[in-house]
């Protein structure tokens, strides 16, 4: 499955895509021709780089910020996650005018718990913030293997936001991602990002989307039991272990080397393709992508919403 | 220790200190004044970012290339690890002048066979390059728990280089990194850098180094048994695992958010410490370092060298 064909099964605003994973407007700019105009982003600086982008029509910051003016003096309709005092008050002194109460719904990270959503969007109201709705991402769900136990955890979770919702009030339930996109019943938009580009770790799940993102690397020294080509650390994202290579075993990564044992010998000056296990932390690392259509690349595209 | 310890310790060209670990020209700068003008990189463009910044005296890329043509257009003076009749070629016809054979002394990645190295020197002086000597990277003892255990597996790995090093000839031996910098007996210069900076991995081996680089990051939500910060698996590099929080139980992160228990109640809005595992990927997220005394930020330093 492609952008396209996600952009049918979830159309127009029914999916919020999340630029986190690609960090990229000019592949923004394509989920947008196919017609998402609403987006979710991690960091005050992808929230100011879509909107300079000319991508502002509807930006979800679906994260806690305590500094919000930067936020506040962007020309976009810019909607931020509370879950607490502190954040609903800097919403508001930053100049923010929308917001979501974020909701615990079973990842221990940020979001109040479900009883407390109505109060926090009470305390919204009380500072002039117009309430949107609600936001709880299952992320404890999503790489959960069988996809029986991944909707059901994903019920449960939607479950919690549910409560909160009814409490909350707002047109807006924001949830969802790539590992959970048609399972998900409760929200009215899904956050997915990593679909675009997809990784090793999502591909285990056996989604309909298919990998796009490789690290094309060369190698630069051979032996009899093995190659090292020229990427690591300092270009994939690691928490989920190692990239995989086709034809070939990863041994492990250094800085700036990966060695691997290859089926067959490879020669000094090949080039192979490196296939990360986690498509976000990789993509922050580099300055670009290329676009390739075979072996030929068509465009290049600027990864220009890296940094903070 | 701090900078200025080792530098008695390994003055001038004893040590060839490796930028790659801190990718910046302002802390090299700092290195070169403490009377260290060799300096040890990892890719081409850490090579121009040292010859732009006026520290291209003497210039080691410890890696293999096979486009040197952005070596050999270099204002410095350049040597280039070379392991095959590939990267010798690469070298000779990208205008690089002087190489050092690369040995493979028991971590396996780049580096030839030391029986190997006599003929890669003879191949190398056949096109017309100078031969400086051999070098050879005790990666695979680097962070070997015990110390005694650790000079043992040095003196084997270096019993490897000097074999070669007899067939090759020349003035330089460069080998040693951070955790062998006192152990490695054989070697003209060693090419340690996270020694500057230091990570929780490093700092087990309980080396006299003081550990000079955190993440700072906000606490952005606060539940009855954890703390987020807004810091995450694009601001730390993962390879070796979580990153440490002093009086805190870090549970795990994602792109941009860290959970973590702390030993007492944190507030929204409190600034945390994060101390990396390792030190290298981090740094190579950041666009900039900033030079803390206490609380106060006295300099800040562009991580000029990312990228390739």
């Amino acid at each position: 499955m492609k952008l396209a064909a996600l952009a049918k099964a979830l159309p127009g605003a029914r999916l919020r895509p999340h630029v986190k994973a690609h960090k990229c407007t000019a592949l923004a700019r394509r989920q947008a021709a196919l017609g998402h105009r609403s987006f979710t982003c991690a960091t005050a600086r992808e929230m100011e780089g879509m909107a300079a982008a000319g991508l502002g029509e509807d930006l979800l910051l679906a994260n806690e910020v305590l500094d919000a003016r930067r936020l506040g003096r962007l020309d976009a309709r810019v909607t931020v996650a509370v879950d607490s005092e502190e954040t609903v008050g800097a919403a508001a002194e930053g100049g923010v005018r929308e917001v979501v109460v974020d909701v615990n719904v079973g990842l221990p990270r940020c979001g109040c718990a479900p009883e407390a959503a109505g109060r926090i969007a009470d305390l919204a109201r009380g500072r002039g913030l117009r309430v949107r709705g609600v936001m709880g991402y299952e992320g404890h769900c999503m790489i959960v293997p069988d996809r029986e136990k991944r909707r059901l955890a994903t019920a449960e979770a939607m479950e919690k936001l549910l409560r909160a919702h009814e409490a909350v009030g707002g047109e807006v339930v924001s949830a969802g991602g790539t590992g959970t996109w048609d399972l998900n019943e409760l929200a009215t938009e899904i956050q997915a990002g990593s679909y675009a580009l997809m990784d090793t770790a999502y591909a285990k799940l056996e989604l309909p989307f298919e990998r796009a993102l490789f690290v094309q690397a060369t190698v630069i020294s051979v032996s009899e039991a093995y190659a090292v080509a020229d990427c690591g650390l300092k270009s994939l994202g690691m928490d989920h272990g190692n990239p995989a290579i086709d034809g070939a075993a990863v041994w492990f990564c250094s800085d700036e080397h990966l060695t691997f044992a290859p089926q067959q010998r490879l020669r000094v000056g090949e080039r192979i393709r490196v296939w990360p296990a986690h498509v976000d932390p990789t993509v922050a690392y580099h300055e670009r992508m290329h676009l390739a259509r075979g072996e030929d690349v068509v465009e290049t595209w600027p990864v220009d919403l890296r940094g903070w």
